[in-house]
């Protein structure tokens, strides 16, 4: 049985095409009563890119804040916020900003039509419903988040995204543009996100034809930005995160992504650079992939944090490792079917005290 | 001002897929009368592949025949014919077979919807209604008619397709097992429509990251499959041609494809055909392309017909003049925006009779 894959079914891409985002989100205002939600990285309060929204008068503008990871709690918050808002439901909820934008865009368009808790629809295809309208305006490449089924939401007990067909954006808009001006380190772990994503999906035991052409191309275009420093790095990135996104389809992530999520869930560390810290330490898995990335963070003049388990105790490392190890698919696609016998506790506690 | 690129929506790939066909089609069927019509090429008639469509009591397996290629009358008669074969419109209409196939499936689904002749629907986005749902499963893979948004069409005045978002399938199933069993013959020239397509848009003026990524990519696989016969060429030609289709959103073909054009337009000879023999007469233009493609000949040991425009006279020599320089955008992309100084009425003469 092979997955029958949801794509984003309109995309349009340019520098500049910011500009016809009004036109792009016209069809869907068929009332004078619609109204959009335009759901925006707090970080463009007050700057040019915000004074370009192409807001009409009964729109909302939600800022939102990522310092912290997309929480479950905080999902339902800004979804209340929302429906509370206006009389109506909006015609659209559009995500403005990076993964953690993008994908809170996603959870409040699917929860505006599904009852309850987001915590309730973590897990796969549990979402009834179809969400609102939704689409996806990238201001930072890497993640893939434009093109996903999922959005990756911290609960009270797990981490874990709202997987579904519904999850998937109606509408991207990339415009290379708007990635200018990211600070050097937060463009240096979305981007390693993309390229560790790659390195693991193509090492992996799941993949086929479909995903290994969309993940070689993407690794390619990784390596023309991190290491050739190509003049047009930003449009390029930004395909590299659409082609790693694409690439999901029928592949996984591995050991580097498992490893990841314990930091996240117990430290609270950003997906990208948890990426960064967990993938450093896994040379015995993807040597040639690690001295590249060791290169790429030379050549960008980025160190990652380093002992950063160092002062935990025996509980936290418990913790840390069922996360980790919780993420079967993702082991399996790493070792093979008998993963268990090989990234044994023992040995997952010796990777985590590398980092 | 960028194109707003509408994407197949859905898309499985993988070797046995087209065993789900039957699943991926019953949400269509909606109540006990719903049928589905299966416009298959005639060559499957008999077959162990004809015989695993997934036909239910009121549907209608529908045998074309492809050996012209399609024209608008032929559509016309075929909308009558499944228009006329039950009281009300087939719930889905699914393409089996090659480019022609599957454009003659993508012309049907459009003109159940769309009144009169398709004649009428030659050029761009004249199409206003949505088509009945359609899919394709592709049997050869390299003319990227599984995710294009046109329909090639010869009509009494033009050949020229129906453009337009309408006419994007609804479904693609990737199957790399049934494109076995192609003649070698026919294998090369579909596969040469994608290699040649690839060519004329990464050296084209109109090219943007998001279509070079994927015609760089396409081209790459092509490679794999006609210089290193890889033995997962199957799968990889049929990414090939994926690739080279999504490839078009932002770029666009060049010189091979306006002059074989006119060959197919006058002399009836098969688009893959007719590229292959015009790209061989274009080493002018694409150096290197053309290099390549004659080792690509000469290690899949296929030959291409030589000499077709020798007995012609000048009228007809004219009216391919015409046809060939009446793809302005082609001429552009190609040579930029002062090609009618460079492709003169002369030029092209020249061209065609070395071809």
């Amino acid at each position: 049985m092979f997955r029958n894959f949801k794509l984003v079914p309109r995309v349009i891409f340019g520098r500049g095409c910011f500009s016809q985002l009004d036109e792009i989100l016209s069809p869907q205002r068929t009332t004078l009563k619609d109204w959009v939600v335009f759901v925006t990285d707090d970080v463009f309060t007050g700057t040019a890119l915000a004074s370009r929204i192409p807001l009409h008068d009964n729109d909302l503008l939600l800022y939102v804040n990522v310092d912290d990871e997309p929480k479950t709690q905080y999902v339902d918050q800004l979804t209340q916020q929302v429906k509370t808002a206006r009389p109506t439901l909006p015609c659209a909820v559009v995500g403005m900003g990076g993964g953690a934008t993008m994908d809170l865009a996603k959870a409040i368009s699917l929860m505006l039509t599904n009852p309850g808790s987001s915590t309730e629809y973590q897990g796969w295809d549990l979402i009834k419903h179809p969400a609102v309208y939704h689409a996806a305006v990238p201001t930072l490449s890497g993640t893939g988040a434009e093109v996903s089924r999922t959005t990756v939401l911290t609960g009270p007990e797990k981490k874990l995204g709202l997987n579904s067909d519904y999850t998937v954006f109606d509408q991207v808009v990339l415009d290379p543009e708007l990635t200018a001006g990211v600070p050097k380190d937060q463009y240096f772990y979305t981007g390693m996100d993309c390229y560790i994503h790659c390195i693991e999906s193509l090492a992996g035991t799941y993949l086929n034809e479909f995903s290994k052409a969309y993940g070689e191309k993407s690794l390619d275009l990784c390596r023309q930005v991190f290491l050739e420093n190509h003049p047009d790095a930003a449009d390029k990135l930004m395909m590299a995160s659409f082609f790693g996104g694409m690439s999901i389809a029928y592949s996984q992530v591995g050991a580097c992504h498992a490893l990841s999520y314990g930091l996240s869930f117990l430290l609270g560390i950003h997906h990208g650079v948890g990426c960064c810290i967990a993938f450093d330490a896994l040379e015995e898995y993807y040597p040639d992939g690690v001295k590249e990335f060791r290169v790429m963070m030379e050549k960008t003049g980025v160190d990652i944090p380093r002992q950063v388990t160092k002062d935990l105790d025996d509980a936290q490392m418990n913790t840390m490792i069922d996360v980790a190890l919780g993420l079967a698919p993702l082991w399996e696609n790493c070792l093979g079917k008998d993963w268990q016998t090989i990234m044994t506790r023992d040995k997952a506690r010796s990777l985590f005290l590398k980092m």
